[in-house]
């Protein structure tokens, strides 16, 4: 039997503002749900009652993240697993995670309405922790669901209230001591498919409903200290200058050229600076700044920082400014499975939607399980690229568009594992 | 008999030195002289004893600036007079101020030693606050001096210990209810002269160890917000951001270039810059600049700030940011008195110095006293151009080459003025 979204994508939008107030938030009147709280354990029951409802078995992992699943034509089948985070940021937006995670459930609906049974088992998870809004450290979840959590210092990290990882696991009824166990054996997850929405701009200035992510972008990030000559601002002719904040001002606007003229997927962000002395008539004689630079692959993000800071040290030699650039992150990139989005592609497109290869440049929990399974992501459009924030926009059509998406992929897989 | 420097210009340098720790400072370590404290009047003894050494009458005016005066050839006569101040920033330099007035005190000694009777009665006053280090009003005392002090509100001004300027000139053993009477009549003075160290790297860079200053920069200083749109740092492309620091950048540079390339008075600073939301992986949306614009004619200022305004306009239109000038501060310039600065350079000249013409881009008490009489400054070089710092430098040979032009000088307007 055919699987229609049949309304069941709109359905899972609207669940999404079902799930923004109490008792699924913290807060009467925006979003806030952080891990392990009352708002999460409201989150997780109601979600449980849904996965039930559509057929599920349902159990929490040892990070308390939620498993709904679904048994395919042969119990105790590889899993074909769908996931995204049911956590918030604080003040955040209803769709961030969840909306991914309701999908895949609405995925399960659709399968169980039509009474389908496929060669692969379905899971849904939502993971407790992305956001690391409590406790500082983002894809806890996830990261122990791929088997690559350091347990010892997960569980030491504090919240603002002073309690750890360990002990608020202990009060929401679960063993610390048992986290690891999280873990998915290899052979247990057959693919991995996380829907998200954009959380950019990209989708809507293209017109397109949905996009198949190709890699999520790997990360450097800079600070570079200029040192130059602080000065009187009325006493010191324009010639005699060493004025550390103009060699800062030129670095931001090469920065933001290098990564125009590059590769579509190359974006820098100058995001911080700081000025000293800092006072309206004195010279800047020292200026800070941070340069946040990503990119599809390593190779491109690469060539970017490399171009970035060679346009560094010329402005500091042209100047006579001191310059210290030091790398304090480096995130490389993470390729989604070749094989897994030409399927979601060709999943689009049979449902008519011209989707976009395209580059994350947030993190999300697939890049943690690339390890464990192949991953891919599908993501959709939201109005002005904004997320983080209560004014998140998802139309209930393009989640129509997902789901339709993510069914028509599930039977792709299932075509390729029927022969 | 002909005015011979003879050392004395060297000694008013030492002199700086001497009056650079307690009890002429406040602070055992460092040169900090604030008005009407104990380190200002144990000052004020200190120079009186050297300025009746040198024949001169000593009294304090109604500010407490000390006053000094040689009779001419006639007594009561109108007096050339020298002037600058003798307070100092906290943390100063031994300068700035001070070797002005004990340059003066040093034309006097040349006067005293040679017997000449002048045209004119000379004097030299010492203002007690020009810096406003201590009331945060900047030339109180020259203000008064020529009859231009709001005494009401200047009265009222408080220090950081919450005492009244009057409470601390009652203290002191003034009386607040006539410090109006400080005002020197229109006939009483022929002509001001200010020396002062340039505080400024110009002399040093021409090898000049003398300038004369046409004119006290006239001054705007402006604040520009720009506001763009905030965003994710990852997830938006460059060609679909408003970043609202780049923007400023963009200014930065243009303001800097707009400078350099007019008239080679005209100066433009940014010395502070603040963005938000200020995190480096967020896309600024907002960020304010101030811009100090100064130059020695309104004229080249006014232009300047034109310029520098159309660019802002230019950047902001071209990037879609939205922008708001604010015009914060207006100071117009203040011109030397043309004869006087002739006398000046012709006087220099004499004595085998190619001093400058040059701007002031700094305030000086000479800018308070141009509506009362002539009024000119010349500048003596420091190194590096450091100023309000203890690395603030002079050599005893420019202060000799100071004392010989000033003596020049005199001997220059008492030949006028014997015609």
């Amino acid at each position: 039997m055919v699987l229609t979204a049949g309304g069941l994508g709109a359905r899972a939008e609207a669940r999404c503002r079902e799930l923004s107030r109490p008792p699924y938030s913290e807060e009467a009147d925006n979003l806030t749900r952080r891990y392990l709280t009352a708002a999460h354990r409201a989150t997780l029951d109601r979600i449980a009652g849904w996965m039930r409802d559509a057929g599920m078995s349902v159990r929490e992992d040892e990070t308390a993240s939620l498993v709904g699943r679904l048994e395919g034509a042969k119990a105790g089948a590889p899993a074909l697993v769908f996931g995204s985070h049911i956590d918030s940021v604080r003040d955040g937006g209803c769709y961030d995670g969840m909306l991914g995670v309701l999908l895949s459930l609405a995925c399960v609906e659709a399968i169980s309405a039509a009474g389908r049974k496929l060669p692969f088992a379905i899971e849904v998870v939502g993971f407790g922790d992305e956001e690391g809004s409590r406790f500082q450290a983002s894809m806890n979840a996830s990261r122990a669901f791929a088997g690559r959590l350091d347990a010892a210092s997960a569980l030491a990290a504090k919240d603002r209230d002073g309690a750890t990882l360990a002990e608020a696991l202990t009060a929401f009824g679960f063993d610390p001591k048992r986290i690891a166990d999280a873990k998915r054996t290899k052979g247990s997850v057959l693919a991995f498919i996380e829907a998200h929405i954009e959380q950019g701009p990209a989708l809507e200035a293209q017109h397109k409903a949905l996009g198949i992510v190709t890699s999520i972008a790997g990360q450097w990030r800079l600070k570079a200290r200029f040192a130059g000559q602080a000065g009187h601002a009325g006493t010191t002719p324009m010639h005699l200058r060493r004025d550390a904040l103009s060699a800062a001002a030129e670095v931001m606007l090469a920065a933001e050229r290098i990564a125009t003229e590059g590769p579509p997927d190359l974006v820098a962000t100058v995001g911080q600076v700081a000025v000293k002395p800092g006072a309206p008539n004195v010279i800047p004689g020292q200026a800070e700044i941070t340069i946040d630079v990503r990119a599809g692959t390593d190779a491109v993000r690469d060539a970017g920082l490399a171009k970035i800071e060679a346009a560094i040290a010329e402005v500091a030699l042209q100047r006579g400014v001191g310059v210290e650039v030091e790398r304090v992150q480096n995130l490389p990139a993470t390729q989604m499975d070749a094989r897994l989005l030409g399927l979601l592609g060709q999943a689009a497109k049979q449902c008519g939607y011209d989707a976009p290869q395209m580059v994350s440049g947030a993190s999300h929990d697939a890049m943690m399980v690339v390890d464990l399974a192949p991953a891919a992501m599908l993501f959709i459009r939201c109005a002005g690229g904004i997320s983080h924030n209560p004014a998140e926009s998802v139309t209930p059509e393009d989640c129509e568009a997902a789901l339709e998406t993510l069914l028509a992929f599930v039977d792709l897989l299932a075509a390729e594992h029927a022969q």
